[in-house]
């Protein structure tokens, strides 16, 4: 490729609303350009990255007997019926009319279309296993796009799903995804972790995610005795204080403006400790809705909440009007005292007495509070996320990591081939239904969170399987005889099968340096007329080693060793 | 690949709604398999053939120069009110909202897009010229989608868009994608031809379609001195005639539900020969409306229309209610006489005399009318589409054939670049206007016509480049002997870089020959014992040959040669 006509379009400084490394680089290096909010044009450079990483993708998917299809980006609104989906989904799901007035979504996930395909054609036994995959463009309307391409509303994904006869079948075809996915970041390059993970509103009961590990991640892992787990698996234990007598009387207090325990504590005279002060929120899941209580310094883990039978999966946190509707009072001024619905309070709070809290009142407060006394007993749960400081399983302190999810596994029984009625033959057994799982890998996510595990003060640092280019020829100076060996260099390296990239901008040489490293191209070969002098071109690789000059005739041979040696 | 995995679906018999032989047969061979209204799954075989499309379309656009890059499929609609093409698309265009109200739309094109991208970063003449191009999913929302993929909704189209300095600079790059194009298509192997086209509502001044041969192709085409012209560009010369004295006296008669002129000649009892009834309709265009009149028999050729100075670009016929209000009659009973429109005839109306036409009044008609006596004399111009038996150029009549467009190249100068203020600072004359082609290819719609043109009664009959596999390799027998020699054969064929199937389906001859035919695999190799009792494989080619024995030590490169001399 010719750097003149492949449209690089580096940039001296990142639009400043680029909170993360690897947005910043992507902007500054060309990588893409905003079009709208989470909504990207994918540049030449960024592009040719992409298509790497879907290339190792399609090439492990393959090898691992799943078959390549192309389903619809636009879905009739019917399937999503038949799956209930259409409700439950929320606004993420982009729907829309066509001129008929029919009722389409851009699909945000194929599992509705792939499983009427299958249902179609799969009649017996014979025909199964059968795992279908794809690489293709989905939309999810996030509320609050963020971090360029990694927190999109358009992005490209690899989903797979797999279809067996039984549970045994759907596990090892599980276990096979696993394995693919393995060597899939293994080839990329990336350092990342699998961790147990929550089902979600995809359903099913065993589900894994693949993390890059990355300190802008929005995961936040513990180390475990086997690599990490996600910390919202991380139990918590009951402290083993007992607790005290009450020794307070319960009073109401004006609280005008207070919303959070924060500025409850601000704006009581003596407050009590934030152990003291309960944080009151309301949870709803499939079982249904119900406060659930935590010392004012900690967090919720929704995970944990729906795991209690009166929330049930799929908790969330009610909205305010949910809430006003229940209780009778807003966010902030929630209490255990004469709450009408269900109260499940964080095992911290077994030996809390004589606490504040809300009156279920907007604007009021109470203290001296004591359960047993003044409200019922609540009953008890681990709710809480745990925390730097708090001890893991072992009894150390846990170690907290972050990591950016890049792929997903799920095993998911018979959610979807139920309701579609995805039945075949068995051998000897009648009518069965369909087992399935589900696999999504994150494509242009991934480039993303290369990024962030591979940068430095220069620019772009990815490994060689998915940089832009293995390497550039840089010609140095307007003598002829340079453009003639570089190019000479260019087509030599190309046929030693190195994706090689020749800079023919006629750029000054420190500006040529620059723009080759933010891009992030790992070997670069410069042709002047002082390497000439020697027969040689001056190698630099992108990172850990200093410039060296290497024999013309030896080049392509040695960077295509490098290269794959990568 | 193995046949077990790869989810080949064949069908004895193709659904009863589709019309022609592409569409039944991408239905039964298993390539597609529909969602809903021209929205369709794509399964493994017919994805494989859709890929290789793609994978000539990338390398000859790279090999011309274009860079690729991927836009999004969702785009914002300020960019169509930019153009002024939020209006004017009409209903093809998909809008939508999105969770904050804002409008979008799913892309039916691009131009807005990478113009847009374009003049953020192109500043000066070094970085011209440039081609972008992607290989993208589209959405039309036609009104009546049918043909399969020939007429969907959603497909995949190559679309590119050059950018250049000034008129000279995008003519020598519209050259260069006419090149690509012609070597794209002799690449995939179909018979087809170039011919000048209208530029529509893209808007440009020159462009060209490429289109494949085959009989149920939508576009009619005349044979000229060299190749084909779309018939609406063959010119229809003057009669030589002379108009004869009027001999009638005008008459107005009552034609209650009388719509068109076969119902006029049926409802008179002694009717004017049809190129005495003269059929008036109403064309719109870019510069107003008239009335054009034809003869009879004749059909109107909206292209010649929109080049008369009254209509002007853009040309379509009016619609009822604007006809309603324009003249004070409807379809049907519309004429030159007291027409308060412009009216333009066409040539062959400047010999007729005591024509029959409407009279401007719902139900009636005139007869015996003259132009210069009961009307002013029309503007006379070439109005209609050429037809069979008409003369061509060269005086010998005309030979029509018809073609499936699966190509388009404009010419579109300062359209977009004027409408999106795309300027550079050029080497001598300050700032200019970048010069636009744009240039499409219809990558799942060439599935379509290449089977259109390449199908027997046994299946598909593609060539070796697009085929969804090279080779099947296909056992025979429950031998061990025979499955592991036809798994030898199947690697050593991989080896020598043939795109081979492993028929292990362990199907019947007949079915496992038939289907194997159906999908289009252009070579069979069979074993058996009775092959390998002659350590051989039982070759047949899809068509135009009988099955021969071949060593198996020969196999592997026999096939490779015959794949690459197709």
């Amino acid at each position: 490729m010719l750097a003149s006509r492949i449209f690089i379009n580096t940039l001296r400084e990142a639009p400043a609303e680029a909170e993360i490394a690897s947005h910043r680089l992507m902007l500054r290096a060309g990588y893409i350009e905003p079009l709208a909010a989470g909504i990207f044009n994918w540049q030449p450079l960024g592009l040719r990255v992409v298509q790497k990483i879907a290339g190792i993708v399609r090439e492990e998917m393959n090898a691992a007997g799943a078959a390549e299809v192309l389903m619809p980006a636009v879905q009739p609104a019917e399937l999503w019926h038949a799956s209930g989906r259409w409700q439950v989904y929320g606004k993420e799901l982009l729907r829309l009319q066509d001129r008929h007035e029919r009722d389409y979504c851009v699909g945000p996930t194929h599992e509705e279309v792939v499983v009427d395909l299958v249902r179609r054609h799969v009649k017996s036994w014979r025909q199964l296993p059968l795992n279908l995959y794809q690489i293709q463009t989905k939309f999810r309307d996030e509320i609050r796009p963020r971090y360029g391409v990694m927190r999109a509303r358009e992005f490209i994904m690899k989903d797979a799903y797999s279809f067996d006869r039984d549970a045994a079948g759907a596990l090892a075809s599980y276990q096979a995804m696993r394995e693919a996915y393995s060597r899939i970041f293994d080839r990329i390059g990336l350092e990342y972790c699998i961790v147990a993970a929550d089902s979600g509103a995809i359903g099913g009961s065993q589900s894994e995610e693949f993390l890059v590990l990355a300190a802008s991640g929005e995961a936040l892992l513990a180390r475990a005795a086997a690599g990490y787990v996600n910390l919202d698996q991380v139990p918590c234990a009951a402290p083993d204080a007992k607790r005290p007598a009450a020794g307070e009387e319960m009073k109401k207090v004006d609280t005008p403006g207070v919303a959070s325990i924060e500025e409850l504590r601000g704006f009581l005279q003596q407050p009590p400790p934030p152990e003291r002060c309960v944080k009151t929120m309301v949870a709803v899941g499939e079982k249904g809705m119900a406060a659930v209580l935590l010392a004012g310094a900690d967090q919720l883990n929704l995970a944990k909440a729906g795991q209690h039978p009166a929330i049930g999966a799929g908790a969330r946190l009610a909205e305010e009007a949910e809430v006003r509707e229940a209780v009778g009072a807003g966010f902030g001024s929630l209490g255990p005292v004469g709450m009408p619905l269900p109260v499940v309070a964080d095992l911290r709070l077994q030996p809390c007495a004589d606490f504040a809290c809300g009156a279920n009142e907007d604007g009021k407060h109470l203290l001296g509070v004591n359960f047993g006394r003044d409200c019922p007993e609540p009953d008890y749960a681990d709710l809480r996320l745990a925390a730097e400081g708090d001890a893991g399983a072992d009894g150390k302190p846990l170690e907290l990591r972050r990591g950016i999810e890049v792929g997903h596994i799920f095993y998911l029984g018979t959610k979807y081939s139920d309701a579609f009625k995805a039945v075949y033959e068995s051998e000897d057994s009648g009518a069965q239904t369909m087992e399935m799982g589900c696999y999504g890998i994150g494509v242009t996510r991934i480039v993303a969170a290369a990024i962030e595990q591979g940068h430095d003060e220069h620019g772009v640092v990815l490994p060689a399987a998915i940089a832009p280019f293995e390497a550039a020829v840089l010609p140095l100076g307007h003598e002829e005889e340079v453009a003639k060996a570089a190019r000479a260099l260019y087509e030599a390296l190309r046929a030693a099968g190195v994706d090689v990239l020749l800079d023919d901008r006629g750029l000054r040489a420190g500006r040529a340096f620059s723009d080759l490293d933010l891009v992030g191209v790992p070997h670069r070969l410069v042709v002047s007329k002082r390497s000439l002098a020697e027969n040689a071109t001056e190698y630099k690789p992108r990172t850990g080693g200093e410039a060296r000059l290497l024999p013309l005739a030896d080049a392509p041979a040695e960077i295509a060793k490098l290269v794959a040696a990568a």
